[in-house]
């Protein structure tokens, strides 16, 4: 019971890194989140010193939120879910950090998505948003399938939704593919006058480049354009057996996050679609409830 | 009469620059070839500095093949053929450039390929190496298709193979995809356990990278693998349709050039494949013809 009391007074920051942003939440088991931060860029894959800076930065604004002092920082344990730390070099280059937490526990970001997404339980989750992936944690066993990556990888996401669209229109505008609306669209959305136009704008482009024309094409499709409902059908059709092959390790629960999962939802195997649930918490939470399980690990370790 | 004699004392320089090397051919119209140089890459979409130093390194390494001196350099009638100088902006960097030519002139590497390929007559190519690209020039006329780069377009050519190839065995690799043997030849090429070890190691590699799997989708389709087969067969869809629209400029001749070029032929339409000629010179002598009858216009304006 003592060890349970003294956890009840700690101090806990769950930190989800993405491409883009990077979230902070400080919580405490008796009073709950006390505070919010956001910071910049905090893939690890795509620049550590950049990531570190990111999770200082959401931090101390986290700290600040709470109404905590910027020396608190030595009093929280943190939770970090980050992509790219399956690979062990990048574990160990993030673990090798003087960071100022009180201990940290280091996790992929997938893995505290779904830990949010099923608020601690076991669960499945897929993502699609820039990129796209499936996880899945069942008695301590994690599954992990797609998430490599564009432009190799990564279906049903949105920077391959808009890579096929460029490419549906490039062939279309050279005329040596299907007619599409899609290369209407896309030559209005670029000011081009052809293909040579679009292509020069997007080359180069980073995948999250390519994810802002994903709108378009699930507009074309709505519209009945072949090619768009083609772009959607086998995304969504990725997506479904995505899902179908983490329902195999029987998961109590599959959410659904990320920017693409509402207007995927309508195009998925209608069997999957109906075992899609909301996600109950966000990732950084699941990197909070990461914390909260690891020190209790490490406390039960020191009794 | 007197153009043409002070024409065939003069010294011509042709110089054709690509992603990994840059050719330069020096030639005379009384001795024909002199002498030959090569330099590093020199695509000025990748770096004007780089690009301008291997023209400079394969001019310097012809002149001494030649027997020349150094200083004739200034001697010497230049025909560039570089990729990115269709585009404006690009092409007046490099025209602004203080070369130590006589006089230069400057077009795309398609057309002088082109020019080469049909000895300074009409005529159309395709080029089919780590990108690919179509082109034609007939009664002054110049067409272009594809060429948009890697990954939204570039059909056929060798780092669509690649990429085609490594997409289709990370699918197969989750169970997510069908099976096919391509995916135990990459995993033994990257020495690789699982997908996400194959996607690892191609995460952010330049086209070539892909285009060195293109002959692992050649060999499999050649043993019956229906994902190489159906990747290598549209690839090929694809090369022939840019040749029938080559053909409707009706080109005295159609020429395939670049290292996929003599594998396809087997996959082309039968049409196709039979109006298909070699090249009769290399690009470097293209960018000469080139230079030659640029010379030419010049010396009849000042005329």
């Amino acid at each position: 019971m003592m060890a349970k009391q003294v956890n009840q007074d700690q101090l806990y920051i769950g930190v989800d890194g993405g491409g883009t942003k990077c979230r902070a939440t400080i919580y405490s088991l008796q009073h709950g989140i006390l505070g919010t931060g956001l910071g910049g860029p905090a893939n690890p894959l795509h620049g550590l010193e950049r990531t570190l800076e990111s999770i200082m930065v959401s931090t101390q604004m986290a700290l600040q939120d709470a109404g905590l002092r910027v020396e608190q920082v030595h009093e929280l344990n943190a939770g970090l879910g980050l992509a790219g730390v399956n690979l062990p070099l990048l574990y160990d280059k993030i673990m090798q950090w003087e960071h100022p937490f009180k201990q940290m526990f280091l996790t992929t970001d997938l893995h505290t998505a779904c830990i949010g997404a099923h608020e601690g339980s076991d669960g499945a989750v897929i993502i699609t948003g820039t990129g796209s992936c499936g996880f899945a944690l069942v008695n301590g066993k994690t599954v992990n399938y797609g998430g490599h990556g564009f432009a190799q990888g990564d279906m049903g996401s949105g920077a391959w939704m808009g890579l096929e669209a460029v490419k549906a229109a490039l062939l279309d505008l050279d005329g040596l593919g299907e007619k599409t609306t899609l290369s209407q669209v896309l030559l209005d959305h670029f000011s081009a006058k052809d293909a040579m136009g679009i292509a020069e704008q997007m080359a180069g482009q980073p995948s999250s480049g390519y994810a802002k024309l994903a709108r378009y094409v699930l507009d074309q499709a709505k519209q009945n354009d072949d090619i768009a409902l083609s772009i959607v059908k086998s995304g969504a059709g990725y997506i479904s057996r995505l899902a179908k092959r983490l329902l195999e390790l029987n998961p109590p629960r599959l959410s659904m996050i990320g920017g693409l999962s509402e207007p995927l939802q309508a195009w998925l195997d209608p069997e999957i679609a109906k075992q899609v649930q909301l996600p109950k918490q966000p990732p950084e939470m699941g990197a909070i409830y990461f914390a909260i399980q690891s020190a209790g690990q490490e406390l039960q370790k020191a009794n």
